[in-house]
């Protein structure tokens, strides 16, 4: 989950390198025995039979969220879904999850129990089950998530070909716009506000995007910033067709009435938490036809000039302000 | 591991009920499919031909520990130590971990590699890999780790029977000196500091004792509430003989000459990590005879007195101002 709110005062700066260069250097100073470690959506582990994919996400006050925003509920049920939307974004199923929770004593008892029944609402949402954690008192609240899950075939970021088509399985930008109207705005409801708050990881798709598709993640940090990382780990490149990607009249509406850019929202928002995909035309094909109500879009191809994104809009490249969040750099 | 800092301040009236009462609301309202879930020292899943457990404690700055206290290297070797023991203490052998990082801005890039320094080095020492994870730029620190391990045969706290000897691997009281030390006193180095600091997990012993032991923990918060924890779920009580404790004659010198209560630093001091189980007298006989370097004290017996135990000194119950920390209440 991207940082949101002290970016500029807590981030910028924060690592003296970018976030493929501090992935480089973990992965080279901890090699993982046991299967593909840090470097994807999740690990991968091979059982007998299936894989185990483990994901582990932290949420921090006034770093991922303002308590203000939010209630205990909804905190819970959305710290839970980007942590689940992991796992999908691998081609599994999630079954279960740990809870590390440090909680502030100023909030009330309540506030622990209402944090809890949000959990118990997501597992039953969900059918994943809380098995285990720990809770401690903390000057300011955090939330840290690992959730187990299992995958027939783990879809990773590198495996995109030239020639794949690009997918994502929703809409872009309506959290962004939400984020927006929360921060700047003060708006605490309304349908972009929802969107921001109430995520809803794609767990039935990641599963069956499995058997067809190539490369998968899911869209936590800007479909640019994410489709960037696919493309970095398969070296290759992508040409995306703006018209393509399904901004719908009422995004276009706000980002019009409040000089917004449409752009920005659509491609650099984040916390979209839907999937992105490539997979071969023929695949494309086989599973329309073998899944035909199944909401995706096809919104470019992947190329071969390692590292470019083009994104065009009628005929013309986009230059947006900015490409999608950077963990490290602002 | 216990909260020792800000305790008072913290936790005092943080949840309005105890620790036992607070597992049996989570088991209650968290049921869990895949196998033993939240209430032991890990999760306990089967898997083909063994167990996995899992296991995750948080660490958080001025509540478990003291910037100023620590290098950022002990730091992240004492954090993976006291995830490593709750898999010692299931008997297992801890395999990889998930690493949460909640990292202040106050500290230079230059702590964050001498915290990654230390989890390599721990990696190294402890023969586990770290498999991924999540950093975050924090207004305070924290650490949080989730822990991977196998066992071919879990121990859990609920298995004393009657007639159990009870055994610890090493000595207790000498990490509580230290942090007494380093609070009061402001003393940073030295045997009893250095105790408290480096805390080195059971992980040879845990699956020896596996073999031979009916219940077993790892003691964090207190010789005398961790042997508590055992008690209550197993339904048994338990005399225990201060005597055949090992207290060294340094802490009896310091408690004497410091005016601390040895009973308390003892029974009751907290962030051991020595392993504590109870096993049949025909299994102790048998282990010292198929293990015979191996460190261990028997100290006392399990008795069928449920919830009760008794600590004798020269065949006097102790009464110790407190008996162990409990994270809920003071």
């Amino acid at each position: 989950m991207p940082n949101r709110y002290d970016v500029a005062d807590v981030l910028d700066g924060f690592l003296e390198m970018d976030e493929a260069a501090f992935v480089d250097f973990l992965k080279k100073n901890f090699p993982f025995r046991y299967g593909v470690g840090i470097g994807d959506d999740t690990s991968v582990v091979k059982t007998a039979g299936s894989f185990q994919l483990i994901t582990k996400d932290i949420l921090i006050e006034d770093v991922h969220f303002r308590l203000e925003d939010f209630t205990l509920e909804e905190l819970a049920l959305k710290s839970l879904a980007v942590n689940l939307s992991d796992i999908a974004a691998m081609g599994g199923v999630p079954q279960y999850f740990y809870l590390g929770l440090g909680f502030p004593r100023r909030l009330s008892m309540d506030k622990t129990v209402d944090f809890l029944q949000g959990m118990a609402k997501g597992c039953k949402q969900w059918n994943v089950d809380l098995a285990g954690g720990d809770l401690s008192a903390s000057p300011m609240m955090f939330i840290s998530i690992t959730v187990i899950g299992e995958a027939q075939k783990p879809i990773y970021r590198h495996g995109a070909q030239t020639g794949d088509l690009i997918g994502i399985t929703g809409i872009t930008g309506e959290s962004a716009i939400g984020l927006k109207l929360l921060l700047e705005e003060g708006i605490k409801t309304g349908y972009f506000v929802e969107k921001h708050k109430n995520v809803n990881p794609d767990l039935q798709k990641g599963p069956v995007l499995a058997h067809y598709v190539n490369s998968m993640i899911d869209l936590s940090d800007g479909l640019s910033i994410d489709l960037n990382r696919i493309l970095t780990a398969s070296g290759k490149g992508a040409r995306v067709d703006y018209e393509s990607i399904p901004a719908t009249p009422q995004i276009k509406e706000i980002c019009k009435t409040k000089g917004w850019s449409e752009y920005d929202c659509v491609l650099a928002g984040g916390e979209d938490y839907v999937l992105l995909f490539t997979l071969s035309k023929e695949n494309e094909q086989k599973m329309r036809i073998e899944h035909p109500g199944m909401e995706y879009y096809i919104i470019g191809e992947i190329d071969d000039n390692p590292g470019q994104l083009r994104v065009e809009s009628s005929g013309k490249t986009i230059h947006t302000p900015s490409l999608g969040y950077d963990h490290f750099k602002k």
